[in-house]
């Protein structure tokens, strides 16, 4: 079976890659378990291929329609469709996001139903696809009010998904992730970035901006936590899924001064003297419009776990990035 | 100003634009009258123009990007966008249904956001949009699911003419028509056809198929009142649309066996008896997940009215079109 993952070369393409070569077999469409012979990550950087002969890093552009076609060959079984334009980049440059959140993912569609084998295709979503009046604890049932160009994007993907699985092109899954915290490396053009940069910063010593008041609420996944997703959401057969193909995953629910206090708790008073708040209308209007909590009994039902708590979050982030872990 | 009609040369499109002509005016994106002198009906077919130098019959595909570039000029005030590919047809063949309902829309919209005047656009969604397991009324709130390939491409188009809204590209306004019903003419590839059907062919002397059961609910709205909900709409200012741009508007809600007793009142026995019970499971599976009844106290407070019964919705059908009138 061949396996593509976009984005492969960002840090939950390369960690899920590593996964899923460490345990070889996935599987497919037909419940049948197969092993993973092929792993193409697709990326406009090349990918680390970690010296396993099985990885090849394809660099490239996933809205280049040749270049989509010639990935997704006859022999592919699975395809994670994680690369996106993020939220703060997807407003900044609306044609940019629209090509690669929205064109992107229909060309891979397209070569999905193309081949006629009916993969399984993983693609996540957002926090993002809500917006607008919001009820206290967003249901499976709320309707998805986008405030943002990267969550209108989001919510089409996630109706073409749906859709090609409906029409038996594609064995589809929408896994809607919370916010990921804590990211390793560096900030990126995401809303969200600070939810990571406010714990990472201030544990590697350095200083970190915060764009958003202390009573923030935000709905957060932890790295360890999205790769155990994205794994058994690939897992579940697709019958299970019923006559939705989008799950809401399940997150810890902290507002940023609850952040604050583990960071307290695991680094002390001088990481958290690193935060400097310094508000940003922008990025508070993207940010507050997203859900802080959402109802995920349907995913839990499924197997799909989050973290016990932030404190939790922040422990993953050092044993697995802080202490020089994978 | 200029108004361009896509889908001009259907019933709608010729109605609305007699009416726009009639009234000489329309109201513009910065709230001022203007007076229309220029009425461009685009349609794969010639549109009639009843003689009025104020129109021009485009004969094209809107999902040309050459074409539509040319349509959509500096001087558009406003598109009302009704062409479609209807549900059955979007159903059977799907790239087709991709091709007019979501490909050419985001064209219109691109052209739209080009010229950089912000026109209205009006585009024309659907109980489609719906589907899955609904509440008895469905309310603005409640979650779109739709299990066909129309509805998601209106779904689709929804969220789009919302976000070029947010994004100031057009003054756009989503109008989630009831299934029309009773339209002149022939049967289409509407799974909905029947919903006219059954009541237009026994009064005009011919047999009609009814391929649903006589307790099946549906949402229904006249021609007439399609027509001054689509002008209404136009009319609104955009600020009194707030964060969502879409309306679901007011319908009559009637099952089968209600509509057959109407039309029993208004052609008798006779009439009755044209009907042919023959059911036909796809029909039935597609309509079945349309909701029968929707919250539009949205849209009511906002001046768009619906039919006062099924009664009348006959009554209209006879003195528009069965006695030949316009």
């Amino acid at each position: 079976m061949h396996v593509v993952i976009t984005g492969g070369a960002g840090f939950l393409g390369q960690r899920l890659a590593r996964k899923i070569l460490e345990q070889g077999v996935l599987t497919d469409s037909a419940n049948r378990l197969s092993t993973v012979d092929r792993l193409t990550l697709v990326d406009v950087v090349p990918a680390n291929d970690f010296g396993d002969a099985r990885i090849k890093s394809v660099v490239g552009d996933i809205a280049d329609a040749a270049l989509v076609r010639e990935l997704i060959g006859a022999d592919v079984g699975s395809v994670f469709h994680l690369a996106a334009i993020v939220s703060g980049q997807a407003e900044a440059d609306f044609d940019l996001g629209m090509r690669i959140n929205l064109d992107a993912t229909r060309l891979l569609l397209e070569a999905c139903r193309a081949q006629g084998n009916r993969p399984k295709f993983v693609f996540t979503s957002s926090v993002a696809v809500y917006g607008g009046a919001l009820p206290e604890v967003v249901q499976d049932a709320t309707a998805l009010n986008p405030r943002s160009s990267y969550g209108v994007e989001k919510a089409i993907g996630e109706l073409l998904v749906n859709e090609y699985s409906r029409r038996g092109y594609i064995d589809g899954r929408v896994l809607r992730l919370p916010t990921i915290s804590v990211r390793p490396g560096k900030p990126n053009k995401a809303a969200s970035s600070f939810a990571s940069g406010i714990i990472r910063e201030p544990l590697n010593g350095e200083e970190a901006v915060c764009p958003v008041a202390p009573e923030t609420r935000l709905w957060l996944l932890s790295p360890r936590g999205a790769i155990r997703a994205l794994l058994r959401g690939h897992e579940i057969a697709g019958d299970a899924l019923g006559d939705s193909r989008t799950l809401n995953l399940p997150g810890v629910s902290v507002s940023v001064a609850e952040m604050v206090e583990a960071l307290r708790r695991a680094g002390g008073e001088d990481a958290v003297a690193r935060i400097r708040w310094e508000a940003d209308a922008t990025v508070a209007r993207i940010v507050g419009g997203w859900p802080a909590v959402w109802d995920a009994s349907r995913a839990l039902a499924l197997g799909l776990e989050g973290d016990a708590d932030f404190d939790a979050v922040v422990r993953a982030y050092v044993e697995d990035d802080l202490r020089g872990g994978r």
